[in-house]
């Protein structure tokens, strides 16, 4: 394969017209192919049909007692915060487990801050500059957040083991109006990368000019391996315990990617006393959570165990679709200098770097071909990626022809970009 | 039965000892009751038990083919919008159905007012004065709301066929800063009251200084009936669009106490427009609601006719205990002028109004016999009712025998401390 970056233009003139004689061939097959969101197959789905009626017609008693169809029990089911402080490494007294949403329990950390403040803090956040920080290319709807309530971003690079640590040393220490940053610690979305125990050290320990800054640590693949030989991702909340700033994070995690994407559980683990004051806006905004779902969660999947037991199903189903991603890719872009990809040991995206200035145009090429990807620029604050080059790869849903056929024409569609650029600059 | 506020001293006095010896013979029963809250009894829970298991193990469809399991319809299924539309008299288009609570989606539309405003305003209704107008006595939670988020609240009188107008309307005209309205327009928590016809006319109608003003209707207890003869409210949308006012209103709904309490769903209607803005918000706070939820309820009440019956079935489980409440109220408080009391058509509550400065006294007593009722003052605004005398009655979990022992405690307490106050009065 050559590199088109060096390739003579009588050479790559003759590549423009096989590339757009490929991508018309694929405009023929009239293929209508949605890839935009990261969202479970049926076949996943399929894992957790036992939830459904796992709780017969008159299972609905806690281990305690406790009525589940009735009101109350705000923190949530005792046995569901024992289950998943398992997941989430703390203790049962440091998670609350609440609805189907993880973006909830995010947006409403966000708005009580906005609205009253946090432990630690100076009254409300809202009325003046707040300014997070966005590790970039980073899970859009963090962002979308930060926009509605006019929170400044700032993008910062992510590396292969996170963030570049010291732009964000650098942010949070020079200005105290920077109040936090948004973090998928494992299997990234939409990098794959899992965070270091360096980059999760430095985060615990390093200084913030904001005595309240909170890292929202969206743990939302905790257990998502594609692999046998899993990531392994450092406690932040210990480490921020040991380095005294134990209020500094609010970790999250769901189901939705466990058992059902719509019908999951959503979970927040944080020092008791932020689980407190969030436990307190809790009580304004709700009697309690769903606690029959709670119960349906904990009766199927038992422990730990039970649940890593499921992933590996899930990890079954996956694995082959991001392996067919990587084959394509490289089939057709490797060696040719144009492109950069992912090749995640979890989570649900691959992250596709085309070269700078293409990415925004190779979406567009794709959607009029019949194949939507998630629109160029999504990965980062305002929708504005500055190189414009990253797209963000969900094989999780298609079947595996599709995706084959997709990422063939996702490859065509970076080739011909690409070389179009290159001859338009001569 | 003679009148406390007339009986000779002497009368009194022995009165006093009587109602003391009663008192002390209670308490020495070691009652242990809780009637603080208006939870459904588990025989009203096991009225909905086929809804654990009504899925089976594979109907996660909607009818358009919807895999209820996944992600997405944020607006809620389109047949649970319908039939929840029956329900609170709005088009299909005019509701969203949503989570297990409709508190949160109470408190979701005033955090979204603070911060981003609603439709006909002119931005953010944070960061200025901001005033509620509560009717009184009325809903804790609504005002732990405002008070929560430091709106001010004005509390206004309930009459017979709901708040007094003249008073909502002058201060509605009067300062921009009065933004809304606390409704619970049938069978009031917990006065029982049915907004009249000309109630809801003039709430739809009258002027309003903020362009933005909003009622919050939260119609809690449509189909609460306890008897044949159901209060008829009339439709406040209908009639604010008749008005021009098409935006004035937010209903909220929910099946908590239809179905389960913990684990119903719960939906906002109003025009196309707030609906439009609210779903804005919805989108960056979630991705979606438990649709198999919603899935549940759909198949198992089927249309409103479903629910209709179902809460035949719960109005045959309360009425025998409101009948209790009002029956040993008669009993032991009828024609001595120290009491009244609410006789609801529906819903909830009943609204105990004891002689002035006697609430927090009769609730304090009860408790230390035993019986907890809703704090004193709960009903009003900050938690203080001005004349001290509204004691809210939650009938709905005791049993019937315990209903009867709590009511007659609570009684004597209402007497004994008339009493008391009358020969302190000298």
């Amino acid at each position: 394969m050559s590199d088109f970056q060096s390739m003579q233009s009588s050479d790559l003139e003759r590549e423009a017209v096989r590339l757009r004689e490929r991508y018309e061939a694929f405009r023929r097959r009239d293929l209508s192919l949605d890839m935009t969101r990261g969202k479970p197959s049926p076949q996943q789905l399929d894992l957790s049909l036992g939830l459904l009626a796992c709780l017969g017609d008159g299972d609905y008693r806690a281990a305690d007692g406790t009525d589940c169809r009735n009101y109350g029990v705000l923190e949530g089911l005792p046995e569901a915060r024992e289950l998943f402080a398992q997941v989430l490494e703390v203790e049962p007294s440091e998670i609350i487990v609440a609805g189907n949403s993880s973006l909830e329990l995010m947006h409403d950390a966000i708005v009580q801050a906005l609205l009253r403040g946090v432990p630690g803090g100076e009254g409300p956040w809202g009325g003046r500059e707040v300014t997070f920080l966005c590790p970039s290319p980073g899970y859009d709807r963090h962002f979308a957040i930060c926009e509605r309530f006019g929170i400044r971003m700032i993008a910062v690079s992510m590396h292969g083991g996170g963030p570049d640590m010291g732009e964000v040393e650098r942010l949070a220490a020079a200005d105290v109006a920077v109040k936090g940053i948004w973090c998928v610690p494992k299997y990234s979305n939409p990098t794959g990368v899992t965070f270091s125990d360096e980059v999760v050290e430095r985060l615990a320990r390093m200084k913030t000019a904001a005595p309240d800054f909170r890292i929202v640590w969206d743990n939302a693949y905790a257990v998502h391996h594609l692999s046998d030989t899993a990531d392994r991702l450092a406690n932040l909340l210990q480490a921020c315990k040991k380095a005294g700033h134990a209020d500094r994070v609010l970790t999250f995690g769901s189901t939705s990617k466990i058992s059902f994407a719509g019908a999951g559980v959503a979970m927040i683990a944080a020092s008791e006393a932020n689980l407190r004051h969030f436990a307190q806006g809790m009580a304004v905004r709700t009697i309690g959570p769903d606690k029959l779902n709670q119960l349906r969660h904990v009766r199927f999947f038992r422990d730990r165990a039970g649940i890593e037991a499921h992933m590996k199903k899930h990890a079954a189903l996956l694995r082959p679709k991001f392996a067919a991603v990587t084959q394509i890719f490289e089939r057709e872009l490797g060696g040719k200098a144009i492109a950069e990809w992912s090749r995640p040991n979890g989570g649900y995206f691959l992250s596709l770097d085309t070269v700078e200035g293409c990415a925004a145009r190779v979406v567009a090429l794709a959607a009029e071909a019949g194949v939507k990807l998630t629109k160029a620029g999504a990965t980062f604050p305002y929708g504005r990626d500055p190189r414009d080059r990253n797209i963000r790869i969900a094989p999780s849903l298609p079947v595996l022809e599709e995706i084959r056929e997709a990422m063939e024409l996702v490859a065509i569609c970076v080739q011909r970009a690409a070389v179009e650029q290159i001859l338009a600059r001569g």
